[in-house]
């Protein structure tokens, strides 16, 4: 229960356990309404005779260039998966940029050119804008606001589809985003040469969706990592998943990094990975598919949904037996997204 | 033009000539199409069989409580807003926050309730959201973000539809907001009783499209106020744009304030207030209408686009003759929205 005479802290934007608590207890009660409800990553909602989904994304990713991206790229992709995970071909972007006075003309262009180029890589259009600048102090350089309209090609993803035997899914290795931002900050003089995997996934996603699979539900393990995305599938069924984990792909510069550093890659940020959850028979078809295409080539079927009660996920490790997973509490490495 | 080896400096973000550029020369450039290029309050593009307006916002406003509103009640409205002098029906937004590490809960309640008061009063759903959570320092307070979906209701208003001789209507008084931030500035322990004019005008303006009277265009001075707003018109016509000084709306404390502070209200922000140009015969039946709402009753013809080639908005004074109205320049107040 959130206590109402406290401050907000900085694991209430982690993606983790607080954020959850927060967006529940005291957003979603206020502004309660059946599409901001279901608390998707991007709401579905009726556009005239049309369907429509509807998203946004503040970016305050620090630092704003880092090894594989930067903030202009990771706000495009980002805002992108989060359409594309539910089932809508991106269309339309607005950009609203917060910009600390001081700021470089020659980094703001760099970031304007990079938006301009995965804009057009991906078929979206920036239609609509928004420019504010605030005094020295009032902002760390540059926060950037995408906000995103799309299509939808298919109904019915929904975690409610979810159903024992159910595969999961995961589109590729995990924790090279996280790590990006983590060498690139400031106070870390780490450089394990790993390249964040910012993409946008419209063209491994969608057309899965054209074909006759059975895709119960998509997300994309941004925020506190795939340990939080799966738990936060898993709260909303009434079975447990289970997930292997040495059937998670990790690169092994990302295992090693993780070691030096005591982070659990399970709870790294990435941006151009995601969850699949598929019936069981149509998995390797998925998988197969998925292959096929450079931001999948590493694709594995992690786990599954199990015929045992609860809201709990379970790793499954070799040296360790099983253990339950937790969602991420407090997040070790905020902004880096 | 655009030095690229400067800094951004507050005036690029004021509304004026200078934000005027950066938009042009770099935004516009690099992330061209013909949505984007007509620089609209909101975008209007085709989505399927419909036509839809889309819209995006960062309020960073300074104070976040001011008489009047508060820094949600500006974001639901400033939104609306730039939906409904497009033409367009709000639907929909979104919420993205940005708050910083120690912000008070019930500072964010409070904006909260806000935000879903203003949201309900209006008919709009908040249907999407994102929150993140900056260290101590790395912002100030909050910024929000709302960007927003509406349903075209009326095609066709467009500067390019404006001729000589069209009527200049402005729907009420000028100056409440700007002077009502101002006062409420830690460093200006000013206090001249002035509340914000912040509304939607949703009421307003959209029954007026749907009577037989030729509105050619519609647009609400926030930033840089009516004088920029005037000029953002002329600068897109071949014709200028007379305005009499004495028949612009403006409370007395407002004159007072302004008088005492050095500053011209014509250059301070609005957000409750729209300009809007009319066929000359449709004057003083928009006029008529306008003045039955509560949000029109001060509703006054300001001028009219006359037969004189040129780009320039020229105020008629009573006391000093015929002068050339320029937009703003240097923004003597910052973080108005």
């Amino acid at each position: 229960m959130i206590n109402r005479f406290e401050k907000i802290q900085l694991a209430h934007g982690s993606g983790g356990l607080l954020m959850q608590e927060l967006i529940r207890e005291l957003l979603l009660k206020k502004l309660y309404n059946p599409f901001l409800s279901e608390l998707r990553d991007s709401a579905l909602v009726n556009f005239k005779k049309e369907r429509l989904a509807f998203t946004t994304d503040s970016f305050v990713v620090s630092p704003i260039f880092f090894k594989g991206g930067d903030i202009g790229k990771l706000a495009v992709c980002g805002t992108i998966n989060d359409l594309v995970v539910e089932a809508a071909l991106p269309c339309y972007l607005s950009l609203s940029l917060i910009i600390e006075e001081g700021f470089s003309f020659l980094d703001l262009e760099r970031i304007v050119n990079s938006i301009a180029f995965y804009a057009k890589k991906n078929k979206v259009y920036v239609v609509t804008g928004d420019l504010k600048v605030v005094e020295k102090g009032a902002c760390d350089k540059i926060f950037i606001n995408t906000s995103g309209i799309g299509r939808v090609i298919k109904e019915g993803l929904s975690i409610r589809e979810i159903k024992p035997q159910d595969k999961i899914i995961l589109t590729g290795t995990i924790g090279e985003h996280g790590l990006s931002i983590l060498s690139g900050r400031k106070n870390t003089p780490l450089d394990f040469g790993i390249r964040s995997d910012c993409s946008a996934l419209t063209d491994l996603l969608l057309p899965l969706l054209k074909k006759n699979l059975k895709i119960r539900f998509m997300r994309d393990p941004t925020r506190g990592g795939l340990a939080t995305t799966l738990n936060e599938i898993a709260s909303e069924l009434n079975y447990c998943i289970m997930v292997e984990e040495e059937s998670i792909p990790i690169k092994n510069k990302v295992k090693v990094a993780c070691e030096l550093l005591g982070i659990d890659p399970l709870y790294l940020g990435n941006e151009g990975k995601a969850v699949l959850v598929v019936e069981k028979k149509d998995a390797s078809g998925v998988l197969k598919i998925l292959k096929k295409h450079p931001l999948g080539k590493d694709a594995s079927i992690i786990g599954e949904v199990i015929n045992q009660k609860g809201k709990n996920v379970l790793l499954k490790t070799l040296s360790r037996g099983i253990r339950i997973l937790e969602p991420l509490r407090q997040d070790p490495l905020p902004r880096i997204c």
